[in-house]
């Protein structure tokens, strides 16, 4: 794996990833940075900066081959070895999460949600049990697990983080409004709130206010 | 408003919003540049250059005062104002930002779900009415509609995007797996998938990978 790449650049991979796989579907074989720039309404020289970061992955003059580079940057994400997926927390965000059918397509299975709610528990969402939480615990030792969606309500998040971090879970997508740092564990913090306040900020320079 | 404020500062305003709430609510009335750099795990230098793009807020060698900090940051992303939203797309993930009760607490106030689905129509999430499609329009046209939330599926987000922007929508926040860029329009494209990806990206480096 490539050292010391930004989150920036991090950030970016997966939007490479999906224009690439739209051009693919449209039947683009060949684009040039300068194309593709346009298309992501970014510079070619901030295209050519990024993939560089992973050896370049174009010759010179050629542009890239749509096909191939979408594919090499699925295998840098990680998306080739499918993924298994629990929802700690069955509320209506870890639902909808939950049936989010865009995930299944890139390889990222949902297995399991679990909740103390008893309203909740002993059903599904689509095919996915919904256990209670504890169970969760013997879950993960029994079954293969590598991502946690987190999204429990705040007063309980950091003590269900710390229960999935100890049962050996190394990655969390953390949706409960407070931000999650534990040592072995890398964690997205979503921050919903956060989203539509710059939202607002922009709304407000943008008219000028 | 300031102007050229990049789109860097714009995403840590909300988080620095938040941070100062959280130590308002424990009671500290004054904090330094270092210690809110060490709570929020960033530097204080980066944390006096973000001010500084609005004038800066602190006395040197007296830091910040919490409370009027805050209410600084609040005024500047626009929370003062507060903001009446509307949610295209009554699914899972509209339901479930409809329902999202942190959003009430900052001012955000969700009037309506508009939706296709004669199964949805007519109904409610919590207080909130589920209205047609069909009526979308004429809603705009007589209701305050600051934010549009789109949570269509892909095929229609383009189209309905369009529609509200005609109707003088002026926000989108855009949950679609498509990228929406209208002029006239602030758009937040918030791409799920790219959150997992990102995450993916970062379990696997950290498993040397």
């Amino acid at each position: 794996m490539e050292k010391r790449v930004s989150e920036a650049v991090i950030r970016r991979l997966p939007r490479y990833y999906r224009y690439l796989k739209m051009l693919q579907g449209m039947g683009v074989e060949r684009i040039s940075s300068k194309s593709l720039g346009e298309i992501m309404e970014t510079t070619a020289s901030q295209i050519r900066q990024d993939f560089n970061c992973f050896g370049g992955f174009g010759q010179q003059g050629y542009g890239y081959h749509v096909g191939e580079l979408k594919n090499r940057i699925a295998e840098i994400i990680g998306l080739n070895k499918g993924y298994q997926i629990i929802v700690v927390g069955a509320g209506n965000i870890g639902q909808a999460l939950a049936g989010y059918r865009a995930f299944l397509q890139e390889g990222y299975e949902i297995t399991a949600l679990f909740d103390n709610d008893p309203h909740v528990v002993g059903g599904s969402v689509g095919d996915i049990p919904v256990l209670p939480m504890d169970d969760l615990e013997r879950f993960i030792q029994r079954n293969r697990v590598d991502i946690a969606i987190l999204t429990v309500p705040e007063q309980h998040a950091k003590a269900a983080a710390q229960l999935l971090c100890d049962a050996g879970i190394r990655a969390i997508w953390n949706f409960a409004p407070v931000d999650i740092t534990l040592e072995n564990l890398v964690c997205e913090n979503v921050q919903l709130t956060d989203g539509l306040m710059a939202l607002t900020y922009k709304l407000n320079a943008a008219n000028g206010q």
